[in-house]
């Protein structure tokens, strides 16, 4: 038995680790950091996920540098800037930051991860300056999260605590950015978990993994994938306590919470909406299907125009490359039927009600194969202009 | 030696077919037709492409029925309904349709296409009412071509005569519809080419289907793929001549044609994009590649806002699935080299360039990937504010 609760001042929630930001230049508004840091006054062991574009950023070849198993006690984070096709210089400037760096704090095996605009180099003198302006055993979760956001409009931190019983307890903590359905140079999405579980390396690797499959790989950034996309778990160990079934719950919690706070920022996006695809052939099938609806331009613009056009998420569904049979297929809104083999114009009534789910804010869009009993569920958002406007005017 | 002009009249210009449309209140506008209808005073050969969709329109499915290598004389096409999800009952409405059909004007094999929303029974007493104002015998290509547009801005209907020497010659002419990235229920495209050559009818399948591959295959209509597409070929074999390779040229003229017509059409679109990969480990990589750039929402966005953002362009080639290595890869728009290994980021003199490039209606995103011989074109264009108001309100 275990009992979950959350936890306050995000980062700072987890003993044994210090965070903070600063304004070194990049972001134009002062107030808000834009180069951020994370620290573990132990080292720490490491798991992590990054993008799965050939064109990995200079961070997450930095980071494949390390021996396989290394522990590191220091990243660094920086926005505006994704230090993306930047060669061999970009990875040789992270060196030349970490040098400097090394000469303000003690640090063993440092990492850095940023976000921003692709093929600039960062701007590493000005950085460095700023190094100044850190203060190493600051715990300013609230300042950390802020930094890292790019197109976010809400910054993304959560933090619980975990009783095990007897007084035994660990906590974990997150910080994350990424604004819905694309951010910047690619739905860039970033996030830092920290905590003092003594939780077994492989158990970090494996749930880690596990966490993303069922959080950030089930939100739909349209079929891009970032240069820099990165999750991490670091854990120090320190807390002498460990469950692996509440771990596990804790952070598939964690990870899906933040996962849903990324959706509801998506650019320009007003609705969440759930796409559960069942009785397909295989899982893999469903996911086919699924991920199809919450990529599709015409099922976003649907969403956005509070259509109750159940065509568009049928013909998805057969361009997805799936088996499927319109004869077995049904598809409903929440508890709503809004297609089967025997029902198929909507009688006023019901389109009436389909309106009304379509309002909402969040709702459910379930389709029923009648093939098999592969399932899958992901996780999408509306399209509206503004998310146009965003993307039309980032940059420049 | 041939020589091929255009002809006027669209589809009046091959002898020997007819053509026409009404309004039968299926459309608003009483100025403008919602069934239209090809006829041939004889009997047609024909070659035919339709839609991988798994769930395809009821037309399809009635076209299928006919046994291999049949012939026929006529062609009913509708929009605002695509008679798509409708099962069982939407092909027996076909069946319902040609029989009084058959009353008013002889026919044999007739043939069915439509467009519109997906998911309503055909108004077949409404269309059926219609017949006696259709002129079985009218050469209205015109009429035709407005018939069959859904949200098209322009009527797409072209025409050519192929001369051959010695007075022999041909003609092909086509009407079609289609507007951009995307249509009412999945971009829907439908395209009829008439042509009074004399042509086997194994060249027919061959060249249609070489034709949509450079043609409509090559245009984004955004990864999705609707219940209805269809491009047919019918040739009444009349003027007893044929060259394959003056036919092979002048249908890859037309579709081509047609297909620029359908992007320059696009809902809400101002460019006119080509997406050139070259350089890749084979064709299928670099088509894999390009057609990842004329779907990208993030590229579309970024044409529309006319930033020189070839991040964006780098990223989504990263995240395609394919071989690519950024020393390797060199990105120009037209002319101008925007991005190779020795030369990242853009001076403002280059930048003020590329500004220029992108401020044309039409221009070439060319990227070589130098590991090989692959290589292929497809055709894209900008996402707007105009495209999300389009299919927010379609429907409603």
């Amino acid at each position: 038995m275990y009992k979950i609760t959350p936890a306050e001042n995000g980062l700072a929630a987890v003993p044994g680790f210090y965070c903070g930001a600063t304004n070194v230049g990049m972001r134009p508004d002062k107030t808000q950091g834009d180069v951020a840091f994370i620290r573990s006054e132990t080292p720490c062991d490491i798991a992590a996920v990054f993008t799965s574009n050939k064109f990995q950023a200079a961070p997450i070849k930095h980071f494949q540098r390390y021996p396989e198993g290394f522990q590191t006690d220091f990243i660094l984070i920086n926005a505006k800037n994704a230090n993306a096709m930047t060669g061999e210089k970009g990875v040789e400037d992270i060196d030349t930051l970490m040098a400097a760096l090394s000469s303000k704090v003690e640090i063993h095996n440092p990492l850095m991860s940023s976000t921003g605009v692709i093929g600039y180099r960062l701007p590493v003198e000005k950085i460095i300056a700023a190094f100044d302006m850190l203060n190493f055993t600051a715990t300013d979760s609230d300042k950390a999260a802020r930094a890292i956001m790019t197109t976010d409009q809400f910054k993304k931190e959560l933090a619980y605590k975990v009783e095990l019983g007897d007084g035994a307890c660990f906590h974990i903590a997150a910080i994350c950015k990424g604004a819905g359905m694309i951010n910047p140079s690619m739905a860039t999405m970033l996030c830092f978990i920290i905590t003092d579980a003594t939780i077994p390396k492989s158990d970090m690797d494996a749930l880690l993994l596990d966490g993303a499959e069922h959080s950030f790989n089930r939100i739909s950034v349209d079929g891009d994938t970032s240069t820099n996309d990165t999750a991490m778990l670091l854990s120090n160990q320190q807390s002498g306590t460990y469950d692996k079934a509440a771990f596990s719950e804790v952070l598939n919690r964690l990870m899906f919470e933040l996962a849903m706070m990324i959706l509801k920022d998506g650019e320009g996006a007003n609705k969440l909406v759930s796409f559960e695809v069942k009785g397909a052939r295989s899982d893999a099938e469903a996911q086919k299907a699924s991920t199809a609806l919450s990529n599709s331009l015409l099922v976003k613009t649907a969403l956005f125009g509070e259509d109750p056009n159940w065509g568009r998420i049928a013909s998805t569904i057969g361009a997805s490359g799936i088996s499927c049979d319109e004869r077995k297929l049904t598809i409903h809104y929440d508890d709503l039927l809004i297609y089967s083999d025997t029902f198929r114009e909507l009688d006023k009534e019901r389109e009436a009600q389909a309106y009304t789910i379509m309002k909402k804010e969040q709702f459910k869009v379930s389709c029923d194969l009648g093939l098999g009993e592969g399932s899958y569920t992901s996780y999408g958002c509306d399209l509206s202009y503004e998310y146009v406007k965003i993307n039309a005017e980032y940059r420049t």
